[in-house]
């Protein structure tokens, strides 16, 4: 199955179940959020890449409603792997991204929920259970629901690069190269800003900022970004302009002018 | 009039004031926040420190309402300056302070509201108006309230610089010396993440990271985050261990222990 073939009944079921999926795993991180209790495992033997005994859960409850309402599909999770499936569709799942975020207690982690088909991620979520905040991307449908109302997601306008907002979440941002790479950018840009993780990809698609550019991602952490940007009239491939939903280097643009400028600076060699 | 001198009833007076500036600043913070109409001026000739009409409609605001309440007290603010009082009390307002985090839709900006005496600074608000967090902090109260409930704020127990926890806004941090002295507690810390604003102050207070240190800072960046930070527990100076309410370079704690820590660090030379 490819996203052509989706009848009005699979979409309508589809957007339901990421709201279902996304409420599940909202409840288990929050249960634990800023909770003098939660323990902290690190998953690299040098250096922190932090997990904690809410991604496991929130992924867990996630996986269980799939393997009840769709035991056909795929299921690619940062915490549990790979499930193969026989549908032609694959849910990639990233329970909480921006673990360290989430540690640190700031509101800038996200659920992320995405449904691909052999062409990639054809509709997303980014939530942020704490804010109430949810991003929605794909099947025609582009909207933020949150406490503050229900507003349809559109990217920023074309501007030039040196009037654009750039936000990455490591300021190392890679390797060398790739920090250079980006520096290019960053230092053509009004603003660079750090910090925010997947909250950064759905500013972009909210129309606040213009540019997302990283290294290194893994494909749960840009699946849903992905469709929620495109859903929202933005731009996202890797730095060579080519698809980015198998992870490693992102650029997001909110349009297609700024992608182009941003996408020359990163590969002009030094 | 010093802290020592306030009655009961100056003390239920002067937090219920500090409660109505800050609904009074959040309404017009939220008035332009995340639309497209917002337009922001530039403070400076090169480099870019960014300025909005809702930066100076929130300090209006409350400058109205303690021009009424209380005529007599001297006001400082990031927007309007100076002016002079005869009580011996000093009003210290940010009325956004992050404002590059606010004209880029996160939500790590705040309103800073400070009461100060010849001392420094009292009683503090740390006031995030889309969120719905407020964080009080003095003259008896440390307390976050929120959408989710009221909880205590209680800075988090001493622990090993190596297991702790760092917040800086910039990852320039200030000059290359100072630049240098803050890599040297980031390279013996567990975690550093970048870009909260006031934000990292009020998770600070709220038990959920260890130190945010920063450089260049002014006066009214600084007095409400000290208040609060004071209130639950936390140590607050500037780099050589003095009081740092007129701003510079601040190191923030949450305990004796890592305070110390950090600050012997920072006063290492290479």
């Amino acid at each position: 199955m490819r996203r052509a073939d989706l009848t009005t009944d699979d979409r309508t079921s589809l957007l339901a179940l990421c709201g279902k999926l996304a409420d599940a795993a909202g409840t288990e991180a929050l249960r634990h959020f800023r909770k003098p209790e939660l323990t902290t495992d690190n998953k690299l033997h040098t250096g922190f890449d932090p997990v904690t005994q809410a991604d496991r859960a929130a992924e867990t409850a996630m996986r269980d409603i799939l393997q009840t309402a769709r035991p056909e599909d795929a299921v690619l999770g940062e915490e549990h792997g790979m499930k193969s499936g026989t549908s032609g569709l694959q849910w990639v799942l990233d329970p909480i991204d921006g673990t360290r975020a989430y540690i640190s207690g700031t509101t800038t982690w996200g659920v992320l929920i995405a449904v691909c088909d052999l062409d990639g991620p054809f509709l997303g979520v980014i939530d942020q259970p704490y804010t109430g905040e949810r991003f929605i991307g794909g099947l025609g449908l582009a909207q933020l629901r949150s406490p503050h109302g229900t507003t349809p997601l559109q990217t920023r306008a074309a501007r030039d690069l040196h009037d654009a907002i750039l936000f990455s979440t490591f300021p190392e941002i890679g390797t060398e190269d790739e920090h250079a790479a980006f520096q290019r950018v960053a230092q053509a840009s009004k603003l660079t800003r750090y910090g925010m993780d997947c909250y950064a990809y759905a500013l972009l698609a909210a129309g606040h900022i213009d540019l997302v550019i990283e290294a290194g991602l893994n494909s749960y952490d840009i699946c849903a970004p992905i469709a929620v940007i495109q859903a929202a009239g933005g731009v996202v491939t890797d730095w060579q302009g080519r698809p980015a939903h198998a992870g490693g280097q992102v650029l997001a643009a909110a349009n297609a002018k700024l992608h182009a400028a941003a996408l020359a600076l990163l590969q002009r060699t030094a």
